[in-house]
């Protein structure tokens, strides 16, 4: 049994979060919430979404799962005006998810979730982090266009820099401690893919503050939350090592 | 004869209702208006427009026949800002219409008339009606965006419903006679082709009030009027019939 | 040496009145400021900007020459907001251009300009001109879309026309000396490609005061300035002439 009542700006900020990642989702429903793990098809990166209730406007649940195509979350967002709600309810027997928005009923088949396995997430000992706005980040994501296919982010005690060096042009953003928090003992440098990097950071609300632990050729972990800490994020990305 | 000033937002809202069933039309001209009965290439659906005088801000005009390109007349709407109005005379001996717009004078050839065919309307009795905003209806075909190919109007004493049934997915608009008024005393049910139905929808004035004339498997007649009821607009779609 | 800082507003107005010419210009730098000659590909159309200091929020210059790819400085004015400045520096020894906006650092490599050639200015005595503002020409040239691939300048003592004349259609602008500054002695008709001209007019800003000097089968000077006459653009282009 799954039944919420969600802001369509809410959801629309969520499936933005996941979409650059996958196409198609397992939600693991429970009770308290609801959660997904997801890689995308070359497992280069991963994302885990945690829903605290408090991430709908109502929510009531047993534990269930529930395969999502998100095209058709996307098609269905369309639908709604800014301010508006969505009602969700689960119809267990035709396997399908019903959603209400104002006059409009849609009937949404679910995805089977058989064959969909549960991503492990991998344990990973990162210690140094800096905490940056997501439009900062997405100024340095954008410099990099055209430039080169990676960029590599160097940290030390005080400052970050994303850096992206072509043959002939480079770009770099760069922020002190002055201006970002820092917690680095060493000096860090790490390469990773910028499509797929691109793709998360634009996808994030410029104002998200986010977290970025990192170490030297591991891969990074970025963390931010919607919906005043009701929803979490958690990305993680592979480093492209250098050989 | 033909010489009128009308404004390019009028104009506007002309040339979108009749271009989803046609880009070519025969306009009748009389002393006291306009009209045009247009079908679509493939006879699906008919359009019939009548302009009074009073949606034009001048108009004086002998009987005539002038064969328009509507591809050209949206160029033209380009050229004008809204608010702006733009003159049209027809210089007769040329076989041409005349466009002033401030400083612009935009000479546009006619089409030729002798081929074009006028349709004839066809007579239904049809004793059943809903009147709705197009706002609503414009919903309800985004919302059956991807689902089928087709949709079915559905209504009853008390209810009017638009819906779309795919394979696995569905969507439905429905709306009770607490908001919409209704005339209908019998269960009806018509399908009909959901492209045709949603160019001619999504080309509405969403504050457009429709009047649906319909029957069960009979083609619907939509009505509704612009510029303060000076301009009428009939269309006819042929319903989908399953055997 | 080359380190000035500039709006971004204003460096972008000045790339949209060189990109319709060419995508690879060479700089002359002097301590008084920057200029450029560039012709298009097939030599039907020349662009002159001649820069003051006036143009740069700060300016410091030896003599010297930068060959710059204008694809790549667009991408840079991507990255800056309205009313944000941008620092530039050369970077002589790497032979690169440093551009500085907010947190971001771009290393632009320079185009060589060994193989530049600088194009010749020729002279012309032209007697006859209007004074247009460049928004009524781009009326005037929106209107001839589509109708005919070349228009024609007319004028004489009391009127300028813009006339794009096809097999059927026709696109006129007029304007008298009633309504802009008119310095003729006879009557002028000169014929133009509608393509190169049309990227010119489309590129300037609508409240430009375009001077266009002319005579009847001459090329067409067209001047006038930006960021308060600090910078001077001069268009040539070459007319069609009937044979």
């Amino acid at each position: 049994m799954f039944k919420a009542v969600i802001k369509a700006d809410v959801m629309k900020s969520l499936v933005n979060v996941v979409s650059p990642i996958t196409d198609e989702v397992k939600l693991t429903v429970k009770p308290e919430g609801v959660n997904l793990v997801a890689v995308d098809p070359s497992h280069v990166c991963m994302i885990e979404l945690v829903l605290d209730k408090g991430t709908f406007e109502s929510y009531e649940a047993n534990e269930t799962e529930m395969g999502i195509d998100l095209d058709k979350i996307k098609s269905i967002l369309k639908l709604s005006s800014s301010g508006e709600v969505i009602a969700v309810n689960q119809d267990e027997e035709r396997k399908k998810l019903i959603f209400k928005i104002g006059n409009i009923t849609r009937h949404m088949s679910l995805v089977d979730t058989s064959t969909m396995s549960t991503p492990k997430i991998p344990t990973l000992n990162l210690t140094s982090y800096v905490e940056i706005y997501a439009s900062e980040l997405q100024k340095g994501i954008k410099a990099s266009d055209n430039i080169s296919d990676h960029v590599t982010f160097i940290a030390d005690k005080n400052s970050f820099e994303l850096l992206c060096e072509g043959d002939t042009d480079s770009a770099s953003l760069r922020l002190d401690d002055s201006s970002i928090s820092i917690s680095v003992d060493k000096k860090i440098h790490s390469m990773f893919p910028l499509d797929y990097l691109g793709l998360m950071i634009k996808a994030l609300p410029p104002d998200a503050m986010l977290k970025l632990e990192l170490d030297t050729d591991f891969p990074v972990r970025m963390t931010f939350s919607l919906v005043d800490g009701n929803a979490r994020v958690t990305y993680l990305l592979a480093p492209r090592i250098e050989s």
